[in-house]
């Protein structure tokens, strides 16, 4: 039984005659190939990356599992080709998500001029150019009764490095939906940073896993491509161990590194890695807590 | 007694009617504020540097030392403000020298559409947008006999990525007027890589050095601005500590951080140290020699 993802938090949509990516009751989760060379080139990454012994196993861990290709009955209801994927938020009751594009620049260098002009207009008009990442979308489970915080795409499109730096402080708040009102101190809690941020397993210590990586590795550049953190509330405040997952999506856009790191990405990175750090250090002022995270 | 740099790689060069920088006997360096706002925004950024108190003492080092500004006769004969600084080469008989312009993105986001046009043209036609860096310049001395080896602008401003691999083999080789031909392994031989690369003194030491306060500063964005790379052969056959000096120039775009890391500079720190570090493995292979790289 396949159907429409309960979690997409960004990207394309399924709809009537819309073509978007469908799931199944056994964790698979289908990606339409784009009409453009962008599925193919998707497609030929993952299999790229699935055959190549140059990758570390502990790098691995942060790609989704990728099952080959299928051409199925698409969300449209036509036949068309999928790639076939790990669902991220299979396993997942009530996960929180958070979508960030990695890069100041998501054009590579042998794109269309049509195309980097598109693309280096988006960068300009988000925080791109300034932090070198985006948000690209996120939801935060509240509890039960509220649900989900989940900002509206036209929100995030506007968003300022401000705005980022505190909707990443909401995705770790047990109060996303609170808003700052002049003269009060009344702002995301921040809660769940230790747990979520925080910690050996936490997602800041997965983000230098992979940087160190990103330090040495110049197979590929990964354009245009994201991080999805997922973590659920639950589980966090019950098990001091993170439950908490960075994985990277959206191959659509990645070449061949030729024996240079991708200073784009990593520069993108490290950004994301200091705002993180930061929220860590305001968070343990605070509190007075925690010796878990590990810098 | 003003003159003409002996080892300018790089820039403007002052000359009959040219505005360019001159230097003194006593190891100052006059460089003229540009007629644009660029000679007012580096004299901006020298004044904020040396007066402000979370530069750590050991990243100081890097940058020239800063005199104020002296309205003082120019090379084209008349009077002209000058930014009067260090001048980095005059304790060197022959010095090598090498000037990068680091990031792959040359332009501030604040700068005026044509500026930026104009700089990304720069970046894509260059090995900034590939590397993260470009090569602006470089001279490398041979011996009393054959001077130096100083490969043209017209060539530096065409080099590909590896071009610039070569020429940072280059820099640290006996031969660097070797050319490579076809079936033939005669090239640079690095020999000098352990003592001005390699080494807890030298330059990937200090560039990881200062890679480690990019991850964390937050307060200025350096664009378009070069590392010098700066050394004296007889120094460094004799010595086995390393004279490699690594300094920073050109601040007429450097901008506030706000609060964000500088994720273009350290994407092409980064690019740059693993072009070095591979350079160094390759020569510790080939010679079976050193212990001083230290990673």
């Amino acid at each position: 039984m396949l159907k429409t993802p309960d979690h997409q938090v960004a990207g394309h949509e399924a709809g009537l005659g819309k073509l978007g990516p469908l799931i199944d009751d056994s964790g698979r989760f289908y990606k339409p190939l784009q009409g453009d060379n962008r599925g193919s080139e998707e497609v030929a990454f993952y299999e790229s990356f699935s055959s190549n012994t140059n990758i570390p196993e502990h790098i691995r861990k942060f790609f989704p599992i990728y099952h080959g290709t299928k051409i199925m009955k698409a969300s449209t209801g036509s036949d068309h080709p999928h790639i076939v994927l790990q669902d991220l938020t299979s396993a997942r009751a009530n996960p929180s998500v958070m979508d960030i594009k990695i890069g100041s620049r998501t054009w590579a260098p042998g794109a269309s001029e049509a195309y980097i002009a598109k693309c280096l207009k988006k960068d300009r008009e988000s925080t791109s150019i300034p932090l070198g990442f985006r948000l690209s979308g996120m939801q935060v489970f509240i509890n039960d009764e509220s649900g989900f915080y989940k900002p509206h795409r036209n929100y995030i499109r506007k968003t300022d490095p401000n705005d980022v730096r505190l909707l990443l402080r909401k995705f770790v708040s047990s109060n996303p939906s609170a808003e700052m009102e002049t003269g009060s101190s009344l702002g995301p809690d921040c809660s769940l940073a230790s747990f979520v941020y925080g910690g050996p397993n936490g997602i800041l210590a997965q983000l230098l896993e992979l940087k160190a990586w990103f330090e040495d590795q110049t197979v590929y550049h990964f354009y245009a491509c994201s991080f999805l953190f997922i973590f659920e509330k639950r589980l966090a405040l019950k098990d001091a161990r993170s439950n908490a997952e960075v994985k990277l999506i959206d191959f659509a856009h990645v070449i061949d590194g030729n024996g240079v790191i991708d200073h784009n990405f990593l520069g993108g990175l490290c950004s994301l890695i200091k705002f993180i750090s930061d929220i860590l250090s305001e968070t343990k002022e605070c509190n007075g807590t925690n010796g878990q995270v590990e810098l």
